[in-house]
């Protein structure tokens, strides 16, 4: 339906504008029954709907309305399947039209900088293509059925220790390359409805009123056309807050704050224009909400609770699989270990945690699929709910693997060990799961681990296993999936969307995080996840990309439709995979961009970009990807804009960040001239190396060297200074200011003709 | 002799004072005959004088007069002997008066940030304790004849790459708690006569007109009674580096400069007073420097050439010894390998190069020392010159090799590839002699590699050869301690004062070397060398303190003069050290702290006292070390003081970084408390670990918790997000601001009462 919603501005008294500024309630947006303006109510995602059904507490965590629990994101992602992901999004989307939901808060496109962030099973990877193609495949998907998503949280959350507190300081660069890159994407592809401002400061002010963050970038470079809503309690100053783009505080400040709005507009502190402006974000949404409102709605909740299982399978990563022991033969003698085989972890805690529909138990499933001659026993092995080893568990669980063909120990982290509002300190297993899989590994040779966790885990045992399985945390059908991965009705197809370290340590950010007080500096700059294991050569426990599959591919053929472009140019990059297996299977086919030489600190290589190609076997298709300007860009703070430098870029096809497959170069021109200002300090050799400078400097330092009386490579030079010296002086002469031939000369050339200099260079 | 400066002053016009803040030419200061201000020269060091005969060159790089070519700082560092350097520092005197010259330009106390700095052959160290301690003994040996030194560079200047243009962004705790700490020392302990500033910027403003470095933190913090030069060529604005305490540029600006001091007390830009307390220090100086003369001075060329025998024996560093394959038995065949055997690599390049007063060959010295039933064959193996293989020359060597007992190889780094004036690209030796080690170590067994290098190399054919002797740049007599060493005439006693890393990219600043443009981000911190490598858990090649000897050693009895002690006691550490081998030997014994709990980022441990031991086959020493304040504290930015935070603290007395031998603990306790501001955005958390504050939230945080209607442990909340919500919702309130109790309360809570809370707050 159209709207005048100027002409319902209009109609608004200033007090009604301010009101809508805030929350009704802890869910629910205010609405202004004379005008026709209803209220509409937002629910926690993203991997499900936490409705909540009562009113008995102000935090909202009570009692939610069963829904489907579907992977989360760290599972999400693993699959790089932008089609499948947006399937999920369509599914969300009616569970929301059926509970009347207008909004579902959530994708989180938050960066993985640590693997200790607490929240990260709710994010999607370290790399921010990645994580912005799923983001907005997601997003698309929700939105596809009329229902508003929230993109959170908007910006450079990446830690839940202090996050209300904590500053993020984050370099220009680093903020665009990584940290926002992982927004921008899915702004500029899927629009959402909202953005979620989040509780930290970004570089020393608030993100809630961040204008730099709010208008600069996300509404005036981007584009984006929604609103901005607070994370609940986000808000600091609601006047400063409204001011710089936020236009929604969440959840109500029992009318504290919409005092102070119309307070600030009387007082003149406030325009109303800016007002004005946030209320039509308002009312646009609200109506947006209404008009796609299906009163019928209904979901189906056998087929959702089916796609649950079919993501998570998709999901899973087959990290390790030596002797080929998985999938597991037939009528097999199987032990199958652990608490979490039947009473598996598959969300996680805090706002995203939901009720769901059902639960599949591992158990349960694996019997389902083992076949009837095949003999199921299990051993309990550990309490969750404690770190320390019950020896008579224990003893139980070897019994039962030593009579065992393989064993199967379900491991991970319990609920305690990750969570929304605190940090892991460490990336240990619990102490009892450790031991219990080295006691098995013992006494079995055929020994499967599968982890239930939402972040990476360091694995002292990785040695003496032959498979594991990264199951994330798998949504509600997660113990059928993971049935059947085990015995081959789903070939795993999952990549890492972020790195395993062997150890904490070994992270890039190891050192500072979670930072010192309110302030968490992001030293490693733009050397995130592989981007800092590549560079530095730190071998990790497993790689970004890296996923087993129970066939096997061959790439071939690459082919890039140019080998010299201008930086406005298109670049297609062809390859061809072919499943030389048995077994129909995906392969995830990974384009990463290297700079062979740059002006400016580099990644060794960065994911620009993938597509997950379906192969029965023996078949080959070629894949096509396309890159352009910003697939080959670093953020250049000087110009405030991406640039892509003149020079020779290399195309790797991999099958993870360590594992390339294929490559090849092509020289890029640049359409952008650099220009620096020159003064007394410039360096000759940053004249030197432009080629409009370079002649004016050139005689000069001729005239220079001789006015010295050094002629550059005499014997009695090099005795005097040894054998290098002229390399040395060489070195010396690039990189001396201007001013220095004014001192050097003696007076013989002067301040005034320098100046003249000056003058004359800046003008080239 | 008793002056009155104030009166010389007094007599001084304008023009003469501005003329004294500049010098004469390229190594004198200027004078004034009619006031009977003399001219006195300085020189080149710090391993050795490098006096200039002619004046053919406004470089000053030209023939200089013979003198000792002592071991390089790198070398002498790795001595952490105290006494032995300040022996090296007298012997520099003596010749420094011998050649009539007033201040020798050294030592250099930059910290070795990445081993590719070209100059690191002139620094000491990657720590700034043991950096300071050997710069002070060094200057006090020189200063104790009467000669002034110039403690360089000031500072911050860690690479040669673009040093006169490149801003070294350092945060102020980094800066110091490293870079400044190891000037510090040698300030306050050895008062050296004159500070030279560097080239570069530091945070934005040129080290020559950082009235930051050289008036606040120099003279007023330090105490420096001395006077700052400027690094030759490196004054950008003589009249901003005169007002921020720079007294003296260097060398000549031709007069022009003087004019601009004049114009500038005239125009009022710059106050008399500054200028004249300029000049107060330079004619100190200059009458300092006359009344210490020695006319008749000279020095006895043997003895020095013994000394710096004797010193390079104590600075080499026995990196590998498997098999106790050194030292040599007597009347071997040997094969000694090498170009360097015969021309070795004694000294760096640069201004720091000296004309030596003889040179021992090794491979004489060995022939010397060998005995005459041995036989010694020598093969040249490679050009130095060249990186590429000459296959004849390596056959050669091959033959040798393999029909001898032992080969002995002469390797490291030719001239070109470290000198002032350009930083490394790599740690890579030449591919020929590489690829000679290798050769070598295929046919014989017994494989001694001497290197002959000023900072460190990777190494590739580490695990192929039984013994590697770090022989760094050993000066002039540098064959012959060689030859000493090799037979045992001289047990080894040497420790590395820096990290041997395995690869370039394990170093620290790898990612952010030499920096981008005109800046260099010191992102790692005060993770620089083995407060990186131990804290990171990177396995170095060698780590810092690491070196062997012929005899071995055993520790015991580590005693603490206390259990518990405030942050202003002094703690004595005793430890007892026993030679338990069959032949004399010298041990280094090193302590460092370890700070087991701490509000900030803290290294694994740091360096804090070390003592060197000279014992006889079975004698035991007990060492006492004395701790203070300083060797516990971190420097806190927001009190802008050293401080030590109540806790436990772990004295670690150990052979080298990696390799801890004894360990104990003690409690401290500070008497400094730190009062944060409160205000709206302050976290429940950091008020309520304040043990004033913490009462009075404690009551609202209790209202508050129930006025959520959150019963805290409920078992539907659990249902609701997850098992582990306990202690998520109990880490949300310790982490919220105070202005959310506002928000929370729906106006119960006031905005007024919220300020009174403050108000209360801030007076405890």
């Amino acid at each position: 339906m159209k709207r005048d919603i100027q002409a319902i501005l209009a109609e608004m008294t200033l007090e009604e504008k301010a009101g809508m500024c805030s929350g009704l309630d802890f869910w629910r947006l205010k609405g202004v029954e004379r005008l026709g303006i209803p209220s509409i109510m937002v629910t926690d995602g993203p991997h499900g709907l936490r409705k909540q059904q009562g009113g008995t507490d102000h935090l909202g965590i009570f009692e939610s309305v069963p829904a489907t629990c579907f992977p989360s994101a760290a599972g999400m992602a693993s699959s790089w399947d932008r089609e499948l992901i947006g399937r999920v999004g369509i599914a969300l989307g009616e569970e929301c039209q059926a509970e009347d939901i207008a909004v579902l808060l959530g994708p989180g496109a938050n960066i993985k900088r640590s693997p200790l962030c607490g929240r990260n099973f709710e994010y999607f990877s370290e790399d921010p293509y990645l994580s912005s193609e799923i983001a907005a495949s997601h997003i698309n998907g929700v939105q596809s059925q009329g229902v508003g998503t929230s993109l959170k949280h908007f910006a450079v959350n990446n830690q839940e220790h202090r996050r209300m507190g904590v500053d993020a300081v984050v370099d220009e660069r680093t903020l665009r390359e990584i940290y926002l890159a992982s927004f921008e994407g899915a702004v500029r592809q899927a629009q959402p409805w909202t953005v979620m401002s989040a509780y930290n400061k970004v570089n020393g002010t608030y993100a809630s009123e961040n204008a730099y963050l709010l208008t600069d970038i996300l509404k005036e470079e981007w584009g984006h056309e929604g609103l901005v809503v607070t994370d609940w309690g986000a808000n600091n100053n609601r006047v400063d807050g409204l001011a710089a783009g936020q236009e929604l505080e969440m959840p109500s400040s029992g009318g504290v704050n919409d005092r102070k709005i119309v307070e600030a507009v009387h007082s003149g502190r406030l325009s109303v224009e800016v007002l004005d402006r946030a209320v039509e974000r308002l009312l646009e949404l609200i109506f947006r909400s209404v008009d796609n409102k299906k009163p019928e709605a209904h979901y189906d909740r056998e087929a959702h609770h089916a796609l649950a299982r079919k993501v998570a399978g998709e999901t899973m990563v087959l990290l390790k699989n030596d002797n080929n022991l998985l999938p597991l033969g037939a009528n097999k003698k199987l032990a199958v270990i652990g608490a979490f085989a039947q009473k598996p972890r598959y969300q996680g805690g805090g706002s995203s945690h939901i009720k769901p529909t059902q639960i599949d138990v591992p158990l349960e499933e694996i019997n389902r699929l083992a076949g009837d001659a095949a003999a199921v026993a299990h051993a309990q092995g550990y309490h969750a709910d404690r770190d320390d080893t019950d020896d008579s568990l224990l003893e139980q669980a070897v019994e039962a693997a030593k009579g065992a063909d393989a064993a199967i120990i379900f491991a991970g982290l319990p609920d305690r060990y990750e969570s929304e509002g605190y940090d892991r300190k460490h990336l240990k297993m619990p102490a009892n799961q450790n031991r219990l899989i080295e006691a098995i590994a013992g006494v079995q040779s055929n020994v499967v681990v599968i982890l239930l966790n939402g972040s990476p885990v360091e694995m002292p045992w990785i040695g003496q296993v032959d498979s594991v399985l990264e199951a994330y945390l798998g949504g509600q059908a997660v113990g059928g999936a993971i049935a059947d991965v085990l015995f081959g009705t789903v070939n795993p197809s999952g990549k890492l969307a972020e790195t395993f370290p062997v150890k904490l340590s070994d992270n890039p950010s190891f050192l500072f995080f979670p930072g010192e007080g309110n302030r968490v500096e992001y030293r490693e700059g733009i050397f995130v996840g592989y981007r800092y294991y590549d560079t530095k050569q730190v071998k990790p426990l497993f790689p970004f990309g890296h996923g087993l599959s129970y066939t096997t591919f061959v790439y071939s053929d690459l082919k890039l439709s140019s080998a010299e472009m201008l930086d406005t140019d298109t670049l297609h990059v062809q390859v061809t995979v072919q499943n030389t297996g048995d077994r129909a299977g995906k392969e995830i086919v990974q384009l990463y961009v290297r700079d062979k030489e740059s002006s400016v600190s580099r990644p060794d290589k960065e994911l620009k970009g993938f597509a997950k190609v379906d192969l029965q076997p023996g078949e080959k298709k070629t894949v096509t990807l396309q890159l352009n300007k910003r697939s080959f860009a670093y953020y250049n703070v000087q110009i405030k804009d991406w640039h892509v430098e003149s020079g020779e870029y290399e195309i790797v096809i991999a099958r993870s960040s360590e594992d390339t497959v294929l490559s090849d170069s092509l020289r890029i021109q640049s359409t952008v001239k650099v220009k620096t200002a020159v003064d007394r300090t410039t360096l000759l050799a940053d004249l030197m190396s432009d080629p409009d400078r370079a002649p004016v400097v050139q005689g000069l330092i001729q005239s220079f060297q001789s006015g010295m009386g050094v002629p550059m490579d005499s014997d009695s030079m090099k005795e005097a200074l040894g054998e290098g010296m002229g390399e040395m002086i060489a070195e010396m002469m690039k990189y001396m200011p201007l001013r220095s031939i004014v001192s050097f000369s003696q007076g013989a050339f002067t301040d005034e003709m320098l100046d003249g200099l000056l003058a004359q260079l800046n003008q080239l």
